[in-house]
């Protein structure tokens, strides 16, 4: 008999679910680093792993808050400024116990409280502290609104198409049914509610009751900035719809343009009055991990909800209590994150240079990357305007997809592989992500460093034209 | 139509959940410190929050990892010792981009390594670093280990009563059924098999599949160290019944008696040789926040598997990397734990010295507590052999039981309640944890300051013995 922990015993939605940012490339890749091959890793959007230096502030804060007896050493003044020990002495204060201690489930209070002035802020509208809880980084936010949402297989949420596969993933780990709805890569990857209302109708005429809809602005992994008219049009489709909105905004601060700056889906919201702003419930997800940040290792995040009842959100409270508390360090973090050092502080100057690189190289690479691909032959990119993700499109030949076929692969995953044993760039095969069909893609971050760019877009072209080479009928007879 | 985040509409396993440790008495008691009472939160065991002082030499290592451009600060002696810089550039080199980076979804290669070693010399069999996940927190692994268990309400889980709540809340909230056992609070909360193949046999005549079966040991909240013939039993028992055993652990380093030391159950099966030690299903769990080191805020943890194939750890390691990476801070905080400060370091005094005070204190605060609650009318109580806690049963008068019922609430939550009202000490009801009708205890960890502990029994004491003269029938004649 199968033991409970036999892989033919186990829990069917465990198997079921795919997660491609760390699938099968991935495990390529590393198995190359292990034999010595040198690995540019841009598969997963971790900017410190490819040499993006921390910002000194944070840093110095959150080391502080690690070693609080430092603050009473004559010689801390020696290594850290005074805003820095200031700070930590204010975080400190907000813990019960320092960086020890559980905190409340929800996470501290005070950092939730300068949480809710940051979206304040940002929005020119109040939000209060007790609809804010702080999560270890946006996934495990994710992930519970999307275990409280989900009831059974019936339960539909629309994901975008190509999505970041968190999505996918977690609402297959719930016994939930996805219900795709595809981005207008033609229209710069914007929403198109012709074509969502279909995916709707089609999902219901299986029986599946659609409760919710996720958007990912920035996107991930398709680098678009949605429009305010496209998000008004969603807030109002939600509104009709009856559908409860994830926002997935964690993207927020990198921008690589300013024709179409970020726009929080909460501020749209409250900018169109009643009934919507009392009627649409709306999730919003934000982390430490993006940004000029990219801290993350230390997994912290947080989500701030619309238009829930108490009741509801004492039931989430309740989820997330059974795992304690986040991690405190990461919440120390988000509050740095939404309280930077402000003019006239003694770290401003440092900060604002630090992140102010840090955002223009993005930017720069972000080119870069997208007339790369775009100087290739058969490659086709929207240019990144913001998140940290490159997408091209991929227009393989009938004899590669014929040959991918035979090798039993997705023409996308050959590909991928190809590129990999061939120049090292670990990338991630577009079906990781969901694409039309026999359409084929890759996603890549924008995140080597500058300096290697030039090489590393050389090296691409080198190979995928080579590709093209071989695998193009340039007699053009298999064209069809 | 209710929308999808209405309380009518949420997903009722959420509903259902329910997690005492963080429930009604706590949610008073934070009311209570709001309204300016003196609160002693002895709900959970956090030692922090009550004034345990953190272990300098580990706190020193990570500030330096958080920090990193110190080392190159040559100011940088005059703060840390010798060994912590060393230690914290083991660690950033173990990383692949410093506390900033995703680490592999299974936690930082070299920390698990050091993990290995740790349980090697633990146990005296070796271990692979491949079998060893880090984890947020204990929970969070007990939380992936259930999900991949757990197929429908079917699948049954063998749980002790009294337990910890996490137990019941994940089993709840994954749709599985708790298959209760009851330890023998006469034989010092032990496990007689007799009743648990009671339990067994009536969970199978439902048509429950019982997989797995949890023991907590040292015991949570029941502060009993399970004897290695109990252990060994256990062994053949899950052996013989095909059952998975998850080994709730992470209180191995609180002992505060020397007749019984911990013996992890992996050494026990090793020991007792084939066939159990190539086929019984071990899962253990272990954590920074217990032990003397109480570094709950920073959510370190692991669990280790024993006899799952390789297959099962990859569905393992898949649904674990949905959420990218545990917590890197805490990681380390892991890899201090198991590694920490040998003789001849410069710290080693030191921090021999602090972990020796603060698992010499508790050993003390173990026995007032005890005898304290022993000193009580209507109140006995098993010593605390190990973990934090003190679970006393309370010998309601059957008029403090009808009192209860006219109020609409257990006989034990009133009591706590009215317990808290009085003396600002909050606890949790036995009805949280588990226990046999008509018997009721309350649970209190033994973390308030070692100075305060006399007063607070004291203040125990003159409440309970107030509470029995009130409600006890002096006169007998409601004595059944």
């Amino acid at each position: 008999m199968a033991k409970a922990l036999d892989y033919e015993s186990l829990n069917e939605n465990v198997k079921k679910t795919a997660y491609a940012v760390r699938g099968e490339l991935y495990l390529r890749a590393s198995e190359l680093q292990k034999e010595g091959k040198k690995i540019i890793f841009t598969n997963v959007g971790n900017p410190h792993a490819l040499g993006q230096k921390p910002l000194t502030f944070p840093r110095q804060v959150v080391a502080l808050c690690q070693a609080p007896f430092l603050l009473d050493d004559p010689n801390v003044g020696l290594l850290f400024p005074a805003d820095a020990i200031a700070r930590a002495k204010h975080y400190l204060q907000l813990t019960s116990g320092g960086l020890g201690a559980y905190s409340d489930s929800r996470g501290i209070p005070g950092v939730r409280k300068e949480v809710a002035e940051f979206i304040e802020r940002r929005d020119g509208y109040p939000t209060d502290p007790e609809l804010i809880f702080l999560t270890d980084g946006a996934s495990k936010g994710v992930m519970q609104m999307l275990n409280a949402i989900i009831r059974n297989e019936n339960d539909g949420i629309l994901v975008p198409v190509p999505q970041y596969p968190l999505y996918s993933a977690a609402i297959t780990l719930y016994g939930g049914s996805l219900v795709p709805y595809y981005l207008e890569e033609e229209a710069n990857w914007s929403l198109d509610f012709n074509n969502i209302r279909q995916s709707i109708a089609s999902a219901r005429s299986k029986g599946i009751t659609v409760r919710a809809m996720v958007i990912i602005n920035p996107g991930n992994p398709t680098g678009q900035c949605l429009s305010e008219a496209n998000i008004r049009e969603l807030l109002r489709f939600c509104f009709l719809e009856n559908l409860v909105l994830l926002a997935d905004e964690v993207y927020q601060q990198n921008i690589y343009q300013d024709e179409r700056p970020f726009i929080s889906a909460r501020k749209i919201l409250f900018d169109m009055g009643p009934p919507l702003n009392k009627e649409v419930q709306l999730v919003s997800f934000h982390t430490v991990s993006k940004g000029y940040w990219g801290e993350c290792g230390q997994r912290g995040g947080y989500f701030e909800m619309t238009n829930l009842s108490p009741k509801t959100v004492d039931e989430i409270y309740k989820v997330a209590s059974i795992s304690l508390s986040p991690n405190v360090p990461g919440q120390i973090f988000m509050g740095l994150m939404v309280n930077p050092p402000k003019p006239g502080d003694i770290s401003y100057f440092k900060f604002e240079q630090e992140s102010k690189a840090i955002m223009e190289s993005l930017r720069k690479r972000a080119h870069i990357m997208t007339d790369g691909f775009n100087s290739c032959r058969n490659v086709v990119c929207n240019f990144t305007e913001g998140a940290m993700y490159s997408f091209p499109q991929i227009r393989l030949p009938a004899r590669a997809i014929e040959a991918a076929k035979s090798a039993g692969k997705a023409p996308d995953v050959l590909y991928c592989l190809k590129l990999l044993e061939a120049t090292g760039i670990s990338t991630v095969p577009g079906s990781g992500f969901g694409q039309k069909e026999g359409v084929f893609h890759l996603r890549t971050t924008i995140l080597p460093a500058e300096e290697d760019m030039p090489a590393i877009m050389e090296s691409f072209k080198k190979f995928n034209d080579a590709f093209m080479e071989e695998y193009e009928d340039y007699r053009g007879y298999s064209r069809m």
